[in-house]
């Protein structure tokens, strides 16, 4: 006997009908309307260019080459006796030669001067999950967690959505290079405080995503002193530190860390991932590295949910383990990434653009502010559409990133040809030429 | 200034230090035992023989031709141009060709009496990560599913333990076969309410683990029906299906839908795999299939937590696609199964062990009430710790998937050689010959 009834449709969960996705922000409109006209150097002359995605193309040919001449990194062929284990592996911990490669990896992008124990390595399926699951992990539902702004959209998405937890802002601003100060580090706890939110911990983003610039030491020091004397976790999304083109160099906590001899370390963690430094997005490479035994037992546990695929970690234990590979592809992708940024940076100012000083990141922070027809949010985002669609570019408005101050926006640069960079800058500089005979 | 305060150490969240995570069940000790003895043909002889691991080791060498047959599928080497947008390919909704060639692979295991739209798919990391997304979607904290007993212990993890739901078991037994029954549904329906738990959903897992049976489609549709009468989704686990190795044939929700005309298909839910019907649990590669629009949505943008390596879609896109390969493996694997199937039956019942027949999975049910010295739970972890510590064979105790009768064991029999498997039906032999002596 078949049983229907009319009824109300069946109900999704608190989570699954939020909005705390943060997908609806300009951040990821501005992608929509990039895939529904992409520029195209011969085909789409007129299309959309995509400057809001924050992806490494200009390195590729050293993975390619690297692949080329071992093919017994990815190839399953004949007389590979590898493939059932390999198939079979699930263990949470990861391959041991692939964490210990990753170890080594992080080393040398810090130039030595950190040391990663590679029992200390969490892998997740990128630096989203990452985040999540240390959010899961330091914080309950309705704790809050203080980022500074302005910060990668993504995280409202990441470190919210399904964990229940709340982001409060710490304000930064062009009048100090948007560096945290401890005033804005209090001001975003007393923020936190007068909500009845319990505070969690910091998390930043160093290199900094949208700005584009490295946190210096003294800025590290006084967050960490920060969240000392708050006995509060310390986050520090260090996903860009390969990234860091010029001086000064980067400086990840790890070192504050071991420069001080820090007793409570317990309380920091460093999320990577190859994503960005490598370029691999695809391939779903993050990993959290605690200095927590608790955190690290807890997220290898959570890692289930999340994690990489055995063939894609031989892959890159391989890769990632020839040493003569891994130091050619850091010096060289820096060397490509800077030469990007001084042609983006010297493009723009020739269109009468000035943009925040950086040293990393696969983009830079772009000041319009005196574009605005009025200092606002919306005024900001009249400007993005304007942009977006009469100059057929997408940028990422600041806004979306919760920037206080209106009228910057993040714009990337090693997305796409030197070729069609050059196309950007001509489309940019032209448009700044109609609004000044406008003006004028 | 350093700042360094004697504090209590840094606080984690209810999660991270909560038991729900459920790996501390002899389901999982078994497996360290395991670990730190392992059985080896040549090397160790005497250590512990690991039957507590559901993998699908007897068809690996199908897989290997095929990839030595099809070098394109893996490799990356000289002229693989595809390298590059395989590499940057994070699109949350995959690969197109991989989404189109599961769809093809689900229905085919189905014999083509199911039909599957490849833009209800949404790919996951693993069943794992499948079955807690969905529960994220389908409850809220504090809510409960009713899942039929005895059910896979790690579903205590993937459907309590980050989302803060609970569990209600829907008691089945051995005076039917451990069969659900209308009955039972109701019974756990009403322990839920009175408990103040809001049911939003029936998860099943079909063909049965650890059952080893498939449900018949009577069942399905007292199921469906009970799902109906209380409007909450049904949750259809799936990835045993293309392990059904014998009589009767397997039979998907998604037929019964179909063959219903079913009307409010948007309760329905499907959950599949390629680690245990292709043996790639490593590759990590899990499915939704929803009939619910909103469900597809929320999940393809949850997914971002748990995104498929592009790596490993576009080596299983090139194999699934090939229909060659995939009507023969499901084919041979099938009578692979179904051969070792009769063998443990076979060599348990010459050592005067009954089992529930079983058509499906990769393991067997096996009784041993009869020699339980009281029957109860704690009789049934001692006879678990004497075959572990004596015997050394790790099988899983039926209590460990939440079984309300005591002396039911879990016995996987695809994860080891015909040679190993061998040595073990000989271990238990002895061991029911020593019992049947000491006992005259």
């Amino acid at each position: 006997m078949a049983i229907e009834i009319e009824q109300p449709s069946v109900g999704l969960s608190k989570v699954a009908v939020s909005k705390t996705h943060g997908e609806d922000s300009p951040y990821f409109a501005g992608w929509k309307a990039y895939d529904e006209n992409p520029y195209d150097e011969s085909d789409n002359q007129s299309g959309v260019i995509q400057m809001g995605l924050a992806e490494n193309q200009v390195s590729f040919d050293l993975l390619e080459k690297f692949l080329e001449e071992h093919s017994e990194a990815s190839s399953w062929g004949k007389g590979a006796p590898g493939f059932r284990e390999n198939a079979l592996f699930q263990d949470y911990h990861g391959l041991k030669s692939f964490r210990q490669a990753m170890a080594n990896f992080m080393e040398q992008i810090r130039g030595g001067r950190a040391k990663f124990n590679p029992d200390r390595i969490v892998l997740t399926a990128g630096a989203t999950a990452a985040n999540e699951l240390l959010t899961f992990i330091l914080a309950d539902p309705g704790d809050a967690l203080l980022v500074p702004t302005p910060y990668y959209p993504g995280f409202d998405r990441d470190l919210r959505w399904r964990t229940g937890v709340k982001i409060v802002s710490i304000h930064c601003d062009s009048s100090n290079n948007f560096q945290v100060t401890p005033q804005a580090l209090e001001a975003a706890y007393q923020c936190a405080e007068s909500m009845n939110l319990k505070v969690r911990g910091v998390l930043i983003t160093n290199p900094s995503n949208p700005s584009g610039a490295t946190l210096q030491r003294s800025v590290l020091e006084e967050i960490l002193d920060f969240a000392t004397r708050k006995n509060i976790h310390l986050v520090s999304d260090e996903i860009y530190s390969g990234s860091t083109f010029s001086s000064p160099e980067f400086i990840s906590i790890a070192e504050v860390l071991d420069a001080r001899d820090y007793k409570n370390s317990e309380r920091v963690h460093i999320v990577y991932s190859l994503s960005k430094d490598l370029g691999l997005p695809g391939f779903r490479v993050g990993t959290i590295y605690s200095y927590n035994d608790k955190v690290v037992t807890t997220a290898r546990r959570m890692s289930s949910f999340t994690l990489i695929s055995s063939q894609t970690q031989h892959l890159l234990a391989c890769m990632l383990s020839n040493k003569e590979f891994t130091e050619n592809y850091i010096k060289t992708n820096r060397e490509r990434l800077s030469k990007r940024y001084d042609m983006i940076i010297k493009g723009l100012k020739n269109a009468g653009i000035e943009c925040l000083k950086g040293n990393a990141g696969l983009f830079c922070w772009m000041n319009l502010s005196p574009l605005l027809e009025e200092p606002t949010r919306e005024g900001e985002l009249a400007l993005w559409k304007t942009i977006l669609n009469e100059v057929k570019i997408n940028i990422s408005p600041g806004s979306s990133c919760h920037c206080s101050e209106p009228g910057w926006f993040r714009v990337c640069f090693a997305n796409m040809s030197e070729q069609t960079l050059g196309v950007a800058l001509e489309r940019i500089h032209k448009f700044m030429e109609q609004r000044k005979r406008k003006e004028t």
